[in-house]
């Protein structure tokens, strides 16, 4: 939540004005892979305008650009890509939700980008943009990071098909990186529940509550970033452009990936729930035990104090006192008084 | 609820009587701008009548109404404009829920204008309806306020692309404006439900409980103004009529805000009902603190009280109050059950 | 509940055996009100077969049959007008779920009229039934009361357009008086739930329950009757028949009230389950203070009672009490170990 | 669930194997009604054989077979109606789901019939097979029972249309009086919500959570039975046969019976999971009502006891207890501590 | 969990790479099974390439691989059958969803066939691929098992239709023989549920909560494992390909056995979360119980034991102590003091 700037400055702007609602400061680096099945280079630009040139050209072209925060350079490359003015604002604000818009000569895709802080426990978001045009491909990210190493790995050493094919397997393939990601946030939650699931059996305690909150809290912000991905992503097989229709089975396959991660995060969220209805029920079982034990030791020796009580009464004329075995006689009253009541806790089964 | 008076003092009159359901009492004031990318007006006027002449103009023509306790005034500018009677009821209704209609020459659309009451810590809400028709806007306030101002401040300025475009495109700022509002209504919750995730564990108590409970019922009117939206703006896309057309992709864009903000007060919900949980499981928690620490004193001590309780008794023959070195052999007996006690609990982890 | 006899009696019956399902025993009264934009004629009938006449009048006839318990009066009204005997079982089955049929010749139509018993808290319900053919309205309903009063004087009075519109009109007034009655209930629902949410976190006792549950219980059979309605008045709509296309703007007002109190119910069903869990907060609350009490005096007294208790020992030598300063000094002690456990509780919240 | 086979002996069974799956052992009888118009017949066979010449002929003929234990007689039925194997299957496994199955000549239709064990308070459930071909109705049961006679008698009487119409008559007739019986369900259950609604509030104890525990049971396996019942009902309006055109209002109407019923039970969950609400609140006031009880008992005499305590001490110089209104005057200061105590706990609200 | 490796080695790595993600370390077996109504021939092969020649013959061939651990032969298989790298990939990835893929020559079917562990009491999971192409059928598992032998002894013995049938006919009984294989499990589960109701409600203990947490992720896997296989198996009947057109009876007949399962788990489901309600219930009623136990025994004994406390005390002047039927006397007023209380506590019904 911190990460991101409040909503509420931009109200009452006019739309398509960019603001960049993130508080990374992070000079924008572009970096540009072209390629086609022979031949393939990598460079890093630093003005803004030497990227127009990779517009029309026939091979692939894919165009990184990395950190939001200077949203002059971030507008210059809308206008110079022809992109909508509400295309660059939806790059620049951070909160928008996944989605994919048909914009005719290109297409818009918003994805996030997931990782799990290992010191917070929480689940942190990024937004990445991917634009596909014809034979191009831009992308946005906050900070970037090497989510899409691998994919530049594959391109470099002509591994896999990805140099044979075309924008639109590029596309698929940035897509895959990132939903894959997501697999290793559903296993590192997987654990903590896992790990929950002991924890509340055997000893519940109020941090295990504060656990189970924050892992309710971590799945509902996951969710809210995954299930918009299964709209988006059967988007493709409806979409009228041509552009993907030669790589289908790779997008249901990401589809089918997504159905999975969804699948997951219900069974998690039902698994954190019934989490919390267990440990109530610890904790009454807990309590029960507790109020046992109280029980157990008031009701035996309160009647018994209450006999010692008696004949600790200095009354003048009290007969018993005065018997020789008055003494060991009340003694075995008292032991016959517990005895009895242990008798019926143990017919109670309360011991 | 205190604002509104009650829906039953409509029932059984005839459809189409107009009757102010508020209990705002206030003046009607009618403002007018009047622009086109050259030129720009901006006048008060007294009479209604005086409006009329803004009715076919080629210019835009954006009429503020604010002010709905005279319904005489209403009904009039109503007839002027040729609204069905239905309209101008369902204007004074400030009960309706957010809806568009199309009633061929212009369409009528109600919306929610929510407020946050700093000091009850309630949300409130303003009904706004907006009437496009050919070049011509109305819109109905109840006691208006400055959330139109900046698209005032806009026109007048000439800011942005609105004075280029046409009435569709005020329509879209107007709903894009309220729309932005809603979450700055959200951030106020969010912040309240960040409050009250820290005092729910710390320290649980029949304040919070009313906090969450007043959280819920925000959410619930929220969630009731909120949802209709969703499918008012959906409306937008199917309508045949030819109006909106030219700024479909603007209206996509605040349909997406929508979404954005029915997925953000779901997860609300599902937070304000964990809160509740959480809550629960603490003051259990605690229960249990204070019943192990009774349960500990008693246990200890009530036993220990019980060998006092024998030998205080006034018996004759009690040969253990004879020995000489009886009172301080009791003390060391007492000891040990104590210590037993302690390492029996010590034992079972309530210490 | 007790209204009604109980549904198993049909059983094994064959279909379209007209049973009378109520239990208000009334003798059948008929009245007809026939009226066009110029004339208007009210009267009160005895022989059934005198309404037979108003079939096929130009006039727009409403005919209003009130007391059902005679089943052969209604048997004959049905076959005069041609009824499927289907629908004369409906009428008298006054356990019908809200719906709209669809006769060709004419449409039949079930609606549930609510009244809030002031004395039980219970929402009751009666069944009305309306038959709108050409020119020709037929109403049915248990016992009558003076819910359709206004649209009569309406009529008698040519308030508003209804004496210009046809049986259309009319049938939508008959339904919007039904309709705009559920808010009077609602409201009455609204209030209980205000005083209800008070008196729970105020003082929570099985008083409250009782009438949470009440409450639970009334919204359960409100929306029972409601929720169908929307469907019902939904096929309006799509209705083949151009009975209604001239007023179809009329229903989609209805259609929009019923939409409105659905929103309502769910609204108040998800308030009303909120006051059971805030209900259990407070009684635990509650309980937790008790609780606190409790270990606070108990914690604080037993162990110096214990101390009181060796000193009230009978030992022949215990060398403290025949000190001179023991009694103060113990009274010091004492004080101590007191004030001690109080800071204890303070350090602990506990005070 | 007794009442069954394991479905595990089925497993690895090649489809289409006749396997009886219920435990009633009872000899197969086949009786046949056939009847037109003017003529009616009622005849017992022994022979399988004997019914095979109701096949064709112009009459309806309804061909009752209880009793499934013989599944060679079934299977030697099954080929003499040309009926496909895995229909003759389904017939025989009763642990089928109510549905409806067009087989072209003929149609397949599961139902269940349900009884209330008034001894074990269970719903027990029955399977029916309808078969309607040409003229030809055949119906499987398992025990049989007495609930098609009131139909028998319609038939033998010529009482109401059943002797007029045909064969989808006779099969409306035969749902009809299946879904009927689940009114007097329906009311048995609602009897024992009253009953345990009143019984929770007045003495909530583990039987009436035994019997909640039975209750939701109950609903939950009529919701079973009852769910499929209104997709089942609803083909009948979609099904291309034309066998049921002429009787679509009659279905029309027994559907309208299953969204009641659905209705019904959907309101009888909700007030079942209600009641264990309102339980744990009445055991929760309770608790709280005992251990106010046990705190102002403990918090009065605790202290007092105490004071009692110091002046049983023995210590050689307690100067008060020289004192010649010694005693007095601790009783008053006792009688005071008791009674400020009192107070607090008026102020409190706890007497 | 622990039979799985984690998703995430995946991440990263070009799609269609094939990665054995399970355990199972096992050499891959094939045994091919051909036939026509007339010929029968059983081989186990060793070398991969012996088997493409069963490709195009017009005799139908079951092909079963088992063991995945070798990746390198599926590979190869999946190159000689012509599969994509994607369908090879998801025969190894066995976290798959069960889905069904048309893949025009050949159709992709993934099912997961459940075994309930006697000793862990937890449903394990094994990933069953099903390959129907012309003629052909090829099988993927991961350690096999018998669960397919009753079909192999159907074919080898020519026992009811499947010899005289095609492969779709095969395809039906792989899959019947696995979704029957489900109510095995079901019944185990449902016997494990009956058992926990009687637990539930005579000895509540953590020890069930432990089995009702494990009984509802037992549920929760089951569902993800089964609601997939409606969808799955519904869109047999939407499939394009006329593979499966003259089976499709036998297809119908799976799919309801399916929705007969979806329906048993939600029950289920239900009645697991019913349980752990009861268990709640039934705890606080326990403590209910030792709650009026403890308060019973103190409220009588504590205010006695203050009147004995009092007349212990040392005061030179008590009158009563020198009153000769003093002792008696307290004796009846302390009976007199517990009967009150015992009559009260009657009254209240605790006793």
């Amino acid at each position: 939540m911190k990460r991101k700037k409040k909503l509420s400055i931009k109200a009452g702007l006019p739309p398509g004005t960019p603001v960049y609602m993130g508080t990374m400061e992070k000079e924008t680096e572009i970096s540009i892979i072209d390629y086609d099945p022979e031949n393939y280079q990598e460079i890093q630009i630093k003005n803004v305008e030497e990227c127009f040139v990779y517009k029309d050209k026939s091979t692939v072209s894919w165009i990184n650009i990395m950190g939001l925060s200077n949203t002059d350079v971030i507008e210059r490359i809308g206008k110079g890509f022809n992109l909508h003015p509400l295309v660059i604002e939806d790059v620049l604000n951070i909160h928008q939700r996944p989605k994919l818009e048909d914009y005719r000569d290109y297409i818009f895709i918003v994805l996030k980008m997931l990782t799990y802080n290992d010191k917070s426990h929480e689940v942190e978001s990024e937004q990445v943009s991917i634009i596909p045009g014809n034979n191009l491909v831009l992308t946005f990210q906050e900070k970037g990071g090497d989510v899409f190493e691998p994919i530049r790995t594959r391109i470099r050493n002509d591994k896999g098909v990805i140099r044979k094919k075309g924008a639109d397997y590029l596309v698929y393939a940035l897509i895959d990186v990132i939903v894959d990601n997501y697999f290793v946030i559903l296993e590192q939650i997987g654990e903590e529940i896992e790990g929950l699931e002991e924890k509340v059996l055997v000893e519940p305690s109020p941090k295990v509550v504060q656990r189970i909150h924050r892992l309710k809290r971590n799945l509902i912000n996951l969710r809210k970033s995954i299930w918009p991905l299964r709209e988006t992503l059967g988007n493709f097989e409806k979409m009228e452009s041509s552009l993907f229709k030669s790589s289908s089975l790779y997008f249901r396959d990401i589809y089918d990936h997504t159905i999975q991660i969804i699948d997951t995060v219900e069974t998690f969220r039902d698994m954190a729930s019934g989490l919390l209805d267990v440990h109530l029920s610890s904790i009454s079982n807990r309590m029960n035990e507790i109020m046992k034990m109280l029980t157990i030791i008031a009701t035996i020796f309160i009647p018994l104090t209450f006999i010692a009580g008696i004949y600790g009464m200095n009354f003048k004329y009290i007969p018993e006192l005065e018997w020789k075995w008055g003494y060991p006689l009340i003694l075995i009253v008292m032991l016959g008084v517990g005895v009895t009541m242990m008798i019926y806790f143990k017919k109670k089964k309360w011991l």
